[in-house]
Formats: C-alpha cells, sequence, structure tokens
C-alpha cells in the first residue's frame, strides 16, 4: 500500500472513463457525501454505468449511505474489484471495505494518503464508466489534492450550507479549484431552510441565500437550494438513498432539478 | 515553515499550560469549532487564562466565529505574539492570522502541516494558561495526530449529531482515541432536535439520542444535548459568541451545563 500507482496504469484506467466529477467542500458536514451518493445513484437509475469513489480516508460515509459497509472487496494488490451494487450499473470503492471493524479508525499520514488515493483510482477495477463520481473529505487537504492530481477531474460540484460561517470555509474551495485549474460545475446549497412538519412554517435554520450569493461573488453556476428534510437522515441511517427510496417533496424535486443541471 | 518545533521548546511551552483538552470529531459538520469557541470563551468569561488553538488548516473557522478573522500576529520565526481579546483573557491562534487574503487556501499535505502545528503549539507565546482548548479539522488524519503527539492533552471531547451516520463516524474518533491512549472526557450531542419558533413543536431533524447511545455503546461520559437554535448561526455569522451574547434558551442552559461538567 506504500507505492502511488503509476502514471501509466492512472491513465490507462482513466481513459475508460468518459466523465469524472469531484464533490468537494472546505467545509464539513455540509452533505457532501449525501450529494455524491444521490448523483451516483440517479446517474446509475437512468441506465448510466457509473462508479463512486469515497477518497475520504477518516470518515468513509458512501458505504454506509448505500447500505453496503460491511462488504469486502476481491483481487489482488494491483486490481481491485470494486463492491457492486444497483444491479451492476454502480460500482463503489471506499476504505471502508478495507476496515476489519467497521469502527477502526485510519491514522495514516499524507504521503500514505496519496498512495492509497491513486490506487483507488488507478488499481481499482472500474471497467468502462460511463461517470465517475469522487466523494472527497471535507478541506483542501491531501485527499483532495490527490484525487485532482490522479484522477484529473473533468469538474468539481461544491457544496455549501447557507450560513457566512460555511460559505468563509468554501470559498477557499474556489481559490483551490482556481490554483489547480479545475473547472467549478456549480454550487449547491444543501440544508436550506426547514419547513416545520407541524405549522408548515420555514425557518432558515442555517441561515439562506448564502451559497447564492458565493456564487455570484466567485462568478460561478449557482445549481440550486436543498431544503433540510428529516428523510434524508432517516433513510440514510437505513442505508437507504433519498434519490430512490424518498418521497415526492421539495427536496426532491430540488435534488432533480440540481442532478439534470449536473448532467447536461 | 519546514521544520518542527523541537521536543525541548515544546516541554517548555507546554510546562506553563495547566489544562489541556482537543476538541475532536470523526465527522464535520457538526459544531466542534461552536463548542471549541463557546468553552474557551466561558473559561475566559469566568476569569481563567485562556488559549484556543484552531489546527484546522483548511477550513480555519475559530477567528471568524469570534469576529478577529482579519487580525494580524507579530512576532519573529520562533515567537509568535497570539490575537488576543476578551480583555487579553484568551488568546487564540489560526492559520487564517496568516492567510494574505480571507478566502486563500491553504494546500500544504501532511509533513509540512505536522511542522505547522507542532510550531502553532510551541512557538506561540501564550505564557501561563489556566486553559488551552485545541479545536481539530473532522477525521483522525494529520492534523489531530500532530495536535495530540505534540500538545499531549489531557483528555479530548467529542462532538457528534445524532445520526446514525454521524456517530458511525465518530466512533472512529473514539478508536483513535483508544489508540493513542488519550482520555475521552465525554461526548457531546449537537443539533438534538429543533424546536419550531412558530408551533413551538420539536423536530428530530438528525434523529435524537445517537450521542448518548454512543456514549453507553463505548463507556464514555456523556456529557449532554445541544438542540438546534438558529442563534447560534446568527451570532456567529457577526462574529458574535452564543455563550456572550445569545439568549436564555434550551440551547444555553444545555451549553452551560457542559461547560460546567468539563471544567469540574
Amino acid at each position: 500500500m506504500h507505492e502511488s500507482c503509476d502514471a501509466g496504469r492512472l491513465t490507462e484506467t482513466l481513459s475508460q472513463i468518459k466523465k469524472k466529477f469531484v464533490v468537494l467542500s472546505g467545509k464539513g458536514g455540509v452533505g457532501k457525501s449525501t450529494v455524491s451518493v444521490n448523483l451516483a445513484v440517479a446517474l446509475a437509475l437512468s441506465g448510466k454505468k457509473t462508479g463512486i469513489l469515497d477518497s475520504d480516508l477518516h470518515g468513509p460515509s458512501v458505504p454506509k449511505m448505500l447500505g453496503i459497509e460491511n462488504a469486502n472487496l476481491s483481487g489482488d494488490d494491483t486490481h481491485i474489484e470494486p463492491v457492486v451494487c444497483y444491479d451492476g450499473m454502480l460500482k463503489v470503492m471506499s476504505v471502508q471495505f478495507m476496515l476489519r471493524n467497521v469502527n477502526d479508525s485510519v491514522i495514516w499520514r499524507g504521503p500514505l494518503k496519496h498512495s492509497v488515493i491513486s490506487q483507488f483510482i488507478g488499481y481499482t477495477v472500474w471497467g468502462d464508466l460511463d461517470y465517475l463520481i469522487i466523494d472527497s473529505p471535507p478541506g483542501t487537504g491531501d485527499e483532495p489534492l490527490s484525487v485532482v492530481q490522479s484522477a484529473m477531474p473533468d469538474g468539481a460540484i461544491i457544496v455549501t450550507t447557507p450560513q457566512e460561517i460555511a460559505t468563509f470555509d468554501v470559498k477557499k474551495s474556489i481559490d483551490f479549484c482556481d490554483k489547480l485549474k479545475l473547472k467549478v460545475v456549480g454550487i449547491i446549497e444543501n440544508m436550506s431552510g426547514f419547513v416545520c412538519p407541524h405549522c408548515n412554517t420555514e425557518t432558515a435554520i442555517f441561515s439562506s441565500g448564502g451559497g447564492e450569493k458565493m456564487a455570484d461573488d466567485v462568478g460561478a453556476p449557482f445549481l440550486g437550494r436543498i431544503p433540510i428534510d428529516p428523510s434524508f437522515v432517516s433513510l440514510s441511517d437505513k442505508g437507504h438513498v433519498f434519490f430512490d427510496k424518498g418521497a415526492e417533496s421539495l427536496a426532491m424535486n430540488a435534488m432533480k432539478s440540481i442532478i439534470a443541471k449536473i448532467i447536461a
């Protein structure tokens, strides 16, 4: 696990993947993994061959959100068979599949993390894919840097929550994309308002409009607002994906509209 | 900035600090920085000489939450004067104070991050402190590892939100503490329920009770639940600290009770 995947092998693997998007945010807890998983499942359900790479080595959420956190990988040191779900349309790779105990922590330092991520990208047997969605941990550190350098994504989808303390951090992600010459596909404002299920009145718990304002400020496309919907959480805790199992709602309409914009 | 602070200097600096706590979470966006800042301000307001170190190099939130994000550091390469607020009772150190532009991103890799954090701890002129509170970025990677190795904290305060997908990640922080033989002071369940200001009915937006259940599971003290309160966000966006400027409320009572337990 200490050697990075070589450039030739990376190029070979990546040449079979038509489109690659990385989901970024300067701030944690804004819903990057939720967006990544829902986007990947939407693509798979629409008949696209899709992969999702969970590049969060310390807090991998993707397998748990898909209900496959106890799955195991097969293959050898340089050919890793990803875990497959959604009738073979979705291939999933995450460090979670390598942990002996689901609650084990990964305490690797940066250089090892770069090797692991480059291997996850290059040694995984993705095969022909229409889309690879790469979920990343918060910040602008080793993991997103390794993802951008190794996978050369076509663009970044940036997720924020509306409050200023979040958009403040997330602006750093825009700066990160600028420095790495990575195209910003657009910005999503998540957790934008909560409609009380008892009285139907909306409260802007985490403020409102900050994502759109930030998109304006930095000249990036604004993809839309997703309101807080407790069913994201309750479904996710059961390993169900909102886009697949959620009811029609404001949040579902928002999600569908955003995904349509990304695919277009 | 490439050389770590040497062990002798670290020991000398740390010998003047009575108690050191690190605030950890496997998951981002659960309120680590909010807890760190409110705890530090509570200590400062109660007459304790307090320091707060923001060890989040990619998403530093502490200065913004204190309304001092445009402050600058002084000193030389090996003696950094922290930014001081709350009538001299609170000393603050963050990478934010070193950025030329507030929206600049820091794209350092792991080994450099270790050097920077060890310097932040050892080269900062903290002087005599009753308490040093160390806020950390999410996960179990370079920054928390460097904090634990360099600052040798007396204990870790672990913050989670109630939903399973969060406690799942946060359990990894407990494993991290076990592996590093760091005492868990206790677990805080943040964003635990939302009382609609229009109809006074509570909704468990991010589920409820997951933090307490996790504390039970891992045999760690449970410090309490803090409900969602939009005034945390609105005050924070203005650079005001909830503990100092917030109104009496369920969230304020919860915060006071938790802080009392930590100090005891």
